[in-house]
């Protein structure tokens, strides 16, 4: 298995993806709030990058949800925060969630052909390893950045899956040199995920817009049994629960 | 003071360099050669992109050096191991350096309007921190990468000077999420180079061409008292000892 983690968005583009399992990790706060709402018992979650489009999907048994620069998008019923993804506000409904970087990350993942698309954040970080490490193909973990560049919280959590890929699949597992620097950084910083979003310019931004309390619910590792997957439904792309994890009970992996 | 790393090439293009100091990074190997070159005494180098470019500057007096693919060019004296530059060879001379991506980083610099451009590797880390905190500007350090990829040894070189600036600057020091990513990088690696080398892609590269050698040269952390300045002579950008440090005795760093 050969793990490649790419750190900006810049290198979405032109990476080859034909025939592998890609990744995309966007921790504050898509990841996080894909996880929340699926968690949450929403029917699926359709990603999408414009708020025309999202405004476009909105009907019966839809919430319309997402933000632009942090903050909830006029007309929309719920913003990006993943407090919010509540089984009051989505369980059976459809969740058409805007936003900036995770949703471009994962348009990038099926534009560049990838076989699998998965949604990686730190509260689902374990499930997502044993369901990358199941499906049997090289991997490459896209971190959605932040202003078209790198972001701290991303790259840490890519490091967590490489080194959870890693230990799973021992000496078959070949690391690219983004893939080394990532799983240094989650071993340096795993255990205050906290103090590694006040550090990082957008965990600060969203301190600062009053979002502070979504920090907590993005760093409770491994809080999830929910591992966020790709599929065509209704002629777009939509996420479900993988299977594999799916319907277990959501406590599991914290007591694990 | 602002600190800001660029770990791959791609941003090299779209960052602000206008105003800012530039440090460029390309640990294996034209950031080592090019200190070893002025520490040997050449008289300047000049860092040229093409093959063609290096060669129509051939004369007496200049030695034209670099790689394609690691390898010599053919027609250049000398390849790019910093081995080859040794007092014999280059005193006294100018040396033409064509590297692949080096050469593209300091092009880069100078085209995005930095003020300054200095060259760092790990041998000269020391006093590049030096003449940079000196400076008072914010600075950027744009590591060279690897086949327009992340590089590894690029970001954790990158990791000592913004380990460095902020130590020296304190709380001065502002440092991006990159930032912060390189100095846990330098951190976590920083007494073992070698192993970082045989990690990398590009050491292990090194080392499958049989050069091996030169890695041992390239992690001799503050082995020499030089740091390559960018300056204007003969209508063109060349590399110059920066005057800050130039004429110590290139033993000094390493008994400090």
């Amino acid at each position: 298995m050969e793990i490649e983690v790419l750190l900006t968005p810049g290198e979405h583009r032109t990476a080859p993806l034909a025939g592998r399992l890609a990744v995309v990790v966007d921790v504050l706060r898509a990841s996080t709030t894909i996880v929340e709402a699926l968690a949450a018992g929403a029917r699926d979650v359709v990603p999408v990058a414009e708020v025309a489009e999202a405004l476009a999907l909105a009907g019966p048994g839809v919430v319309v949800g997402g933000e632009r620069g942090g903050l909830k998008c006029e007309g929309f019923d719920l913003g990006n925060s993943p407090r919010e993804y509540t089984p009051a506000a989505v369980r059976g409904r459809r969740v058409v969630l805007c936003t900036t970087n995770g949703t471009r990350a994962i348009a990038a993942a099926v534009r560049g052909g990838a076989a699998e698309v998965l949604v990686a954040g730190f509260t689902n970080l374990k499930h997502a390893v044993g369901v990358a490490a199941a499906a049997g193909r090289d991997v490459t973990i896209l971190c959605a950045g932040r202003e078209g560049g790198f972001s701290l919280e991303d790259a840490t959590c890519a490091g967590g899956l490489v080194a959870g890929l890693a230990y799973r699949c021992g000496d078959v597992a070949r690391k690219s040199d983004a893939a080394f620097a990532a799983e240094t950084l989650f071993r340096a910083h795993r255990d205050d995920l906290i103090r590694l979003f006040t550090v990082s310019g957008h965990g600060r931004h969203l301190v600062d817009l009053g979002l502070g309390d979504d920090l907590p619910v993005c760093a409770r590792l491994n809080s999830r049994a929910v591992v966020p997957h790709l599929v065509e439904a209704d002629r777009r792309p939509v996420l479900l629960p993988h299977p594999a994890v799916a319907g277990r009970d959501p406590g599991e992996a914290t007591r694990a």
